[in-house]
C-alpha cells in the first residue's frame, strides 16, 4: 500500500552464496502468494497489526514452534490440529500474544482460523494461526473478527502482491527498531526461484517476552518431505542458534509455504542450493534479531570446539552466551576471559576439569592459551580494542576434548535492556 | 584493631530461634579462636586484604567448595590435599582470586599454605586457603609472604581475640557495601556456646565474578561427623539456594571450624538447636548477600511447589529466579506474571504442560489462578503496589503435581548492575 520496501539484513556471519541475489521485495514477489496488512486496532496506535499470507493454489509447508510448555493458544491450535505439511496461509496478529488465557484463549485461536478460512475458502487445517504482543489478556475479538474481514478484503484487489507482502511484514512486528525481511532470487540449475521472508523479533518494551515469527514464502515446486527437511535445517542453523537474554518465548513461530507456482522443480543439486540459500537467509534474519535484540550494541558468533559430544558443546556455548557477565563485558568491550573461563567451568561441572579450554580467541587474536593469559605484545593489544568496538565479533572456545562443536549468536547486555525490560509498569 | 564491631544481618526469611542471642562480635567470640586481618599490600588501596582464623587447639571442621570446573588453585589445594574434617586454620587473601592461573597458582596456593603453617606451627594438611578477587592474574608472592608473617605476628598479641575477628571480617571482603559478620550466644541444654561468621560477596565491581566466602567458628564439643552434618545441612539451605545473576564463582569456599574449647558436649537436643541455629545464621548470611548484590534493590523469596520431583522443582525456580525478563520486572515494582509464567514453561518444556501453574502468588495475594489472570479488587490492586515496593517479597508458584518443593532467594536485574559490570575496562 505504501510504495515500501525491504532488502534481506547483511551480516557478516552469513554471506550469501553467489547464485542468490537480493531483490527489491515492493516490487518482485513469489509467484502465486497474496498477503495483506492491515490496522485492526488492537495496537491502540493505529498501526498496523494484522496480517494474511495466502497461496492461491495447493503448497507444501514446514511449521517449527517453541519447546515452551506455556505455548500460547495459536502454537496449540496450529500445531495440534493444523495440517502442519499443507497449510496455504496463516493469519497474524500482533499486539496481543493469546498466551495464558485458558480456554477462552484456545477459542478465540480457533475462531481467528475459522473466519481467515472462510473469507479464504479454504479448510481451517491448511490455515494456521500466529499472535505476538501481551500476555495474559484475552484477544479483543470484535477488533480481529473486523480486521480479518478487511485483510481478506484487500488480497488480489489494488496494491500488488508483492507491495501487500510489505504491508504483511509490518503488521507481525511489536517494537522491532530494524526491518526484517526481504525477498531473494536464486539461480538453480532448472531456473529461477523466488522467496521471501518477514520476521519479527526482540524489541521487549512491551511488557512480555520478545516472540520470534518468521513466514517465508518460496515458489519452487517441491515435495512436503524435502520442503520440511530445507527449513527444518537452516532454522536449526539460524533460529536455533541465537539468544538475547535466554527466554524463549511462549509464541515462537516458524512457517514456510512452497507453491510450485514458478514451475521450477530442483533436482538434488538444486535442493542443494536452496537449503544453502534459504539457511543463509534465515541466519541473516535471525542475526538482525540479535542485533535489534532490547538495548543490543553488538553481536557475538561463538563456537565451541573440542566437547566431549554435541550436548556438551550446547551447553558450554549457552552458559557463555547467556552469563550476564560475559555480556555485561562485551557492552563495556572489555575483553574479559575470566568470565567466559567462570561460565565454561559452571557448565562443565566439578568432573570437567579434563576439558577446560586450551584456547580462547577473539576474531584471529588468541588471548587464552592452555588454559591462561596469553601474552599480547603492543600490536595485539591494539588489535584486541579495536576487535572489542566490532559490531559483529567472533569468539571461539576450544574445549581440551575429542571434537564436537556448537555455534550460538548472542548480544551484550546493557543498560537500554534494563530501562526497556522495567520501566514498563501495569 | 578498631574497635569496630558488627551484628549479624535481619532479614524477615532468617528469624533467628529464641535461644540465640546476637552478641557485640568486637567484645565477645567462641573460645579458643584467634584472628587476624591485615593489609598486605595485595589490595592497592592499603585496605585490610589477608587474614587468618585459627583454633588454638585441635578443632574438628567441614569445607563446601564451589563446582566450577574451573575452580581456582586454592580451592584445588584444599579440596584435594587438605584434611578437610580437621582443619585448624584458613589463610585467605582479597583483591586476587588466583584462578585460571596454571601450575604457578597451585604452587602459590601451596606456599601460602606452608607459609601460615610454619608461621602457626601446623601441619599444612590442617591449613585451608581461599583467595577471592581478579580471575587469570598470578599473586604477588612477595605482598602475601610479607602479610602472611603480620598477620601471624598479630594473633594473640595486644588486641582482643573478638576485635582481631573484625579484622579478619573486614579483610576477606572485596566490594561488599554492607557487613557480612556478626557472633551469636545459643542457649543448649547443655549450657552456652559460641559462634562467629565471617562471610563476605557479590560486590562485583571488580573486573570478575563475585565469590562468595564464609567462615564459621563454634566453641561447642562435638564430633567431626556431627559438625559435617550440620554444616552440610544448613548450607544447603542457605548458600546453595541464593542466586544474584546465576554465576557460579571459581572461589567459592564455605568452611566451619568447631573446637570444643567451650567445653559444652551438646546431645541430641543441643545439636538440633545448634543446627537450627546456625541455618538461620547462614540464610540471614546468604540473604544480605543477595541483597548486596551488584545493584540489588530488592530480595525475593520463591518457593514452588506441587512439582514431580526435586529437580524439577529446583529447575523451575532457577529458571524463575535467573530469568533477566522477572529480574528487571521486580526492578520496575511490575507484577508481571506473564514474565513468570514464561520462564516456568520453558524450564518444563514441551511435554511440561500438564505440571502448568495452577497459582501464583506475591505474598497474600494470589495474582494467578489456573493459569490465568486472577481478579484483583480496588483494595488488592492497592496491596499489590505495596508488595512490590517491600526490600523483601515472598513469592509462591504452586504448580499442578504431586508435590516436590524448592526455594530459591534471588535479587532485581538493575541499571546499577549493568553499569558495574560494564564499566571497568581492562
Amino acid at each position: 500500500m505504501k510504495g515500501w520496501s525491504e532488502m534481506l539484513p547483511t551480516t557478516k556471519f552469513a554471506p550469501l552464496p553467489p547464485y542468490a541475489k537480493k531483490i527489491d521485495s515492493g516490487v518482485t514477489h513469489p509467484a502465486g502468494f497474496l498477503s495483506a496488512g492491515v490496522a485492526s486496532g488492537v495496537k491502540k496506535c493505529g498501526k498496523l497489526d494484522l496480517g494474511i499470507v495466502m497461496s492461491e493454489a495447493p503448497s507444501v509447508s514446514a511449521a517449527t514452534f517453541t519447546g515452551n510448555a506455556a505455548a500460547a493458544a495459536p502454537v496449540r491450535l496450529t500445531r495440534e490440529t493444523g495440517d502442519c505439511a499443507h497449510l496455504r496461509a496463516v493469519v497474524v496478529n500482533a499486539g496481543n500474544a493469546n498466551a495464558c488465557t485458558g480456554k477462552q484463549g484456545l477459542a478465540d485461536a480457533a475462531r481467528m482460523r475459522l473466519l481467515a478460512a472462510n473469507h479464504l475458502r479454504l479448510p481451517v487445517e491448511q490455515v494456521a494461526v500466529a499472535s505476538t504482543g501481551l500476555i495474559g489478556v484475552h484477544l479483543p475479538m470484535d477488533k480481529i473478527e473486523a480486521g480479518i474481514g478487511a485483510a481478506a478484503g484487500t488480497m488480489g484487489a489494488g496494491a500488488s502482491p508483492a507491495a501487500a507482502a510489505d504491508d504483511f511484514a509490518l503488521a507481525i512486528r511489536t517494537t522491532d527498531k530494524h526491518a526484517k525481511s526481504g525477498a531473494l532470487e536464486v539461480r538453480l540449475p532448472e531456473g529461477l526461484v523466488r522467496l521471501r521472508f518477514a520476521a519479527k523479533g526482540c524489541g521487549m518494551i512491551s511488557p512480555d517476552m520478545a516472540t520470534m515469527l518468521c513466514f517465508v514464502t518460496c515458489d519452487a515446486a517441491v515435495t512436503a518431505e524435502a520442503w520440511a527437511e530445507l527449513m527444518h535445517g537452516a532454522v536449526a542453523a539460524s533460529f536455533n542458534r541465537i539468544t538475547v537474554d535466554g527466554q524463549e518465548s511462549t509464541n515462537d513461530t516458524v512457517l514456510g509455504f512452497c507453491n510450485g507456482a514458478s514451475g521450477v522443480e530442483p533436482g538434488a543439486a538444486g535442493l542443494a542450493r536452496l537449503g544453502e540459500v534459504l539457511q543463509a537467509a534465515l541466519l541473516s534474519l535471525a542475526v538482525s534479531i540479535v542485533a535489534d535484540g532490547e538495548g543490543s550494541t553488538r553481536t557475538m558468533r561463538l563456537t565451541v570446539t573440542g566437547a566431549r559430544d554435541g550436548d556438551e558443546a550446547e551447553c558450554v556455548a549457552r552458559a557463555v552466551a547467556n552469563s550476564p557477565l560475559v555480556k555485561t563485558a562485551f557492552y563495556g568491550r572489555d575483553p574479559n576471559w575470566g568470565r567466559i573461563m567462570q561460565a565454561i567451568g559452571q557448565a562443565l561441572g566439578r568432573d570437567g576439569r579434563h576439558a577446560l579450554p586450551a584456547r580462547i580467541a577473539y576474531e584471529d587474536l588468541v588471548i587464552v592459551e592452555h588454559g591462561q593469559q596469553a601474552a599480547l605484545d603492543g600490536v595485539q593489544q591494539g588489535r584486541l580494542t579495536e576487535v572489542m568496538h566490532q559490531p559483529e565479533i567472533d569468539l571461539t572456545v576450544a574445549l581440551n576434548g575429542p571434537g564436537a562443536e556448537a555455534i550460538v549468536y548472542f548480544s551484550d547486555l546493557t543498560h537500554d535492556y534494563v530501562t526497556l525490560n522495567a520501566e514498563y509498569s501495569t
